[in-house]
């Protein structure tokens, strides 16, 4: 059944605005930049937020709000932080509209003009940090582990759903430390905390690697990200985790009096992902049928659809069914049982698959008389009849064998599509189609060259390189380790 | 130990504001009229969250977001929406800043301007109601059942953490239905859930009624509320339900076709509750040692002190409690061993006196010898000591029963003081002591001047209230039934 879906093979960005509207994920708005995320989409974000904010507790830390405002002299303070942010964001100047005077409508009301524009956050260092100014007196105030969910907005001209748009949801950490090491392992543990969420959760392999200085969050001294393969061989940074130094500690005049009585400014991170997440996991294991969802974020993980004509026969196969549904219940995996008559079960499997449902279950009267279930996995397409004795545990393995599988085969996917380019002519042929690891000496000058050329950019220097002694692909100066470059999201 | 709060009796506002900041629930921030949120306070609303959006799913509604920014053209097409939320809104009038070309700093940069300007959401029907445009063509596509969790921004002159502020956190839910009947049951269902909440998650016994037509929501055809009575007689209305008949699915041009394949306009309801309702916990239960919170809400249920002096007698209370902690832990009870030995016991005592955690246990050394340990209620301020055999289970019923009792003290504290007025002059002297049911004669006239005279309001018409003939407290006209009037936050 062609469900008129685009092939990745003919036009992967087509295929990937098809995909995130027709499962319902997500839509533009009337808003220019922003989109509505439906609730199919949003229920996978949910699950994603789960997941995340029991990760965050369970290192310590704690949710917290702040406000969505930033006065524009706050983000002056930092001049990097100002000179990253300032370009691209929604500056609130009026507090009230009022009835248009010549004329029907609201407009603008020039007398309700702020003194002080207000920035709609494009990210919080600023407004938190001047909040942490009242919070941070003395050793014992530290660490503060704060982590806030969150709406940001940055003006973009270019958007695409998820991967790119004005708003976005996000979660935000911010925290402050007594001492240098402390706040480095702080942000290095993070980025631990978001490979571990992308692999298990998402199924999806990541780089852990730094940013090149010149491509580092706007204000930090260091910065570590997972970088993910798409499936057109182009990388999407997938979560960053920021040492801030003591940056903002110095704008923002934050000092504590440490064990030995003497003043210090402490020591800072921030780490986010986004609904840009969403994107990824699209892009990482959908297929040219629709969605394909890993089990662990699967809104519903099993799908069962009755396949009758009678309602006697309905009332048969529903007995038969409550309690395999009660069973997987208990085993705390979510279940759909279908039943609505509006609908056709062919068209319900074509529904089914193109939102990622792992697993679908189909039982008609021959079943019945047999004992039999169909068992259809979304990964792999394939279907099999089992006997229904046993079915929950049959398929609480199924749904873990389908997690690695997910995993598996994004994992041979970026296997076989990461080069070793050792030379300019190679690395130019290579860049188009996956990871490219090669030697760089180090220059911004020689990054930026690349980049003109080729459009790829360094994703990251991995942090489990190992030392090898080379020359840089572009400029043939020494070099002594190999980095990841590809084009990007 | 005094704390140095002020006292409820002396100055009710300043013995709030005082809760609010020394319990850690919010701050003021440095952006005008929004609040910071501090961990412990966001912890409690993260409680509510979960119970609401466990009965929000409960009855069939899914999450999903749209965007923060409602053009300006979307706010002006529903009328009375538009009137109601003009006076009071953040406008975006810019998308760019740029460096100050005569001097130091941002400037807005005027080339940036937006050819219609954004409104912050005040509340979201008229973004929603765009989007439902695209949404809704069958009656097959009815109902939609919609939640969304968000931000919203009111321009408030005068604000109060929780009360009234800027910026504030929500949930709104946007339905629509095929049928008038099926609308007004939607919303009435919901302001059971909330009622539901009210009382049996707060602890805190509400009055459920309509408002009258100068208080309703803008753009609605009924608005349903729950009103609490706080402890200075004053109400607080603590969540409202929409009946918005067709008048958003007019404005914005909405159809189905229905069964009988004629073009209709759908029913709409919404309804929302906010981070108000932490000022009504606070308000609704507090006294003068600090926060009282419901178990069912409290982060920290029952928090375990140990007194000692010497790091082995620790070693040893420790081991005494620890099964304890895996028991509550086990019956689903979060517990807080606190062994900080930055502070005295009797500082912690004081503390979470003030934080209101609903039961502290503390235990020394000879309470080892006699296998025994010290029970603090937090709503009873008394203490018992008992055998550590049977401990958990005992705190287990004892949660419940502490629930149970503030719950208690708060209706009978409004019982005492809901009083009936039958004369202007019991009218007057009793409205600022709490609810005040009285007859009316339904007309906004006599509402606006009883109002100009008393700063009451009609909080609202009870859905259980009985016919009873009688003469308007203020006009003398003829009336059917009493209302509730006070003044209110």
């Amino acid at each position: 059944m062609s469900k008129g879906l685009p092939k990745r093979s003919e036009d992967y960005s087509a295929w990937y605005n098809e995909i995130v509207k027709r499962a319902d994920l997500a839509e533009n708005s009337a808003v220019r930049g922003c989109m509505v995320i439906k609730p199919y989409g949003f229920a996978i974000w949910e699950k994603m937020q789960g997941a995340l904010d029991d990760m965050f507790k369970a290192t310590g830390h704690q949710n917290a709000y702040f406000p969505l405002f930033v006065p524009k002299s706050f983000l002056e303070l930092e001049e990097e932080h100002a000179e990253g942010f300032a370009k691209e964001c929604a500056v609130v100047t009026h507090y009230r509209l009022k009835n248009n005077p010549d004329g029907k409508g609201l407009i603008v009301d020039p007398e309700a003009k702020l003194e002080e524009e207000l920035i709609v956050r494009p990210t919080s260092e600023a407004v938190i940090w001047n909040s942490y100014k009242g919070w941070i007196q003395s050793w014992r105030d530290l660490p503060i582990l704060i982590n806030q969910w969150a709406n940001v907005v940055r003006w973009e001209m270019r958007t695409r759903l998820f991967l790119r748009t004005a708003e976005f949801l996000w979660q935000e950490g911010h925290t402050a430390h007594a001492t240098e090491q402390e706040a480095i392992e702080e942000a290095e543990r993070m980025l631990g905390v978001y490979a571990e969420f992308a692999e298990n959760w998402m199924a999806m392999p990541v780089i852990q690697g730094v940013k090149t200085p010149s491509e580092r969050f706007a204000g930090a001294v260091e910065t570590y990200c997972i970088e993910a393969l798409m499936q057109d061989g182009k990388a999407l940074q997938s979560g960053t985790s920021h040492f801030l130094g003591q940056n903002f500690a110095k704008s923002f005049d934050v000092k504590f009096v440490n064990k030995d009585n003497e003043l210090e400014y402490p020591w800072a991170t921030s780490w986010g992902v986004s609904t840009r997440l969403m994107g990824a996991l699209v892009m990482a294991h959908s297929d040219d049928q629709g969605l394909v969802l890993p089990p662990k974020l699967a809104p519903i993980q099993v799908v069962i659809v009755p396949i009758y004509r009678a309602e006697e026969d309905l009332a048969q196969i529903t007995a038969k069914v409550d309690p395999v549904i009660n069973e997987l219940r208990l085993l705390g995996i979510s279940v759909k049982f279908d039943d609505d008559d509006k609908y056709k079960p062919g068209y319900k499997f074509a529904e089914y698959e193109l939102k990622g449902v792992p697993v679908r279950l189909a039982i008609g009267m021959r079943d019945l008389e047999n004992g039999t279930i169909e068992i259809a996995r979304r990964d792999t397409l394939t279907k099999e009849s089992r006997s229904i004795d046993g079915i929950a545990e049959y398929i609480r393995n199924l749904l873990d064998e389908i997690q690695q599988n997910i995993y598996d085969q994004a994992l041979k996917f970026r296997d076989e599509n990461t080069y070793i380019a050792d030379s300019w002519d190679e690395f130019k042929e290579l860049i188009d189609k996956g990871f490219v690891l090669a030697h760089w000496d180090g220059s911004a000058e020689t990054e930026e060259k690349i980049k003109a050329e080729t459009k790829a950019t360094i994703r990251c220097i991995p942090l489990n390189s190992v030392e090898e002694a080379g020359e840089d692909v572009y400029s043939g100066k020494p070099s002594a380790k190999r980095v990841v470059f590809a084009k990007a999201y």
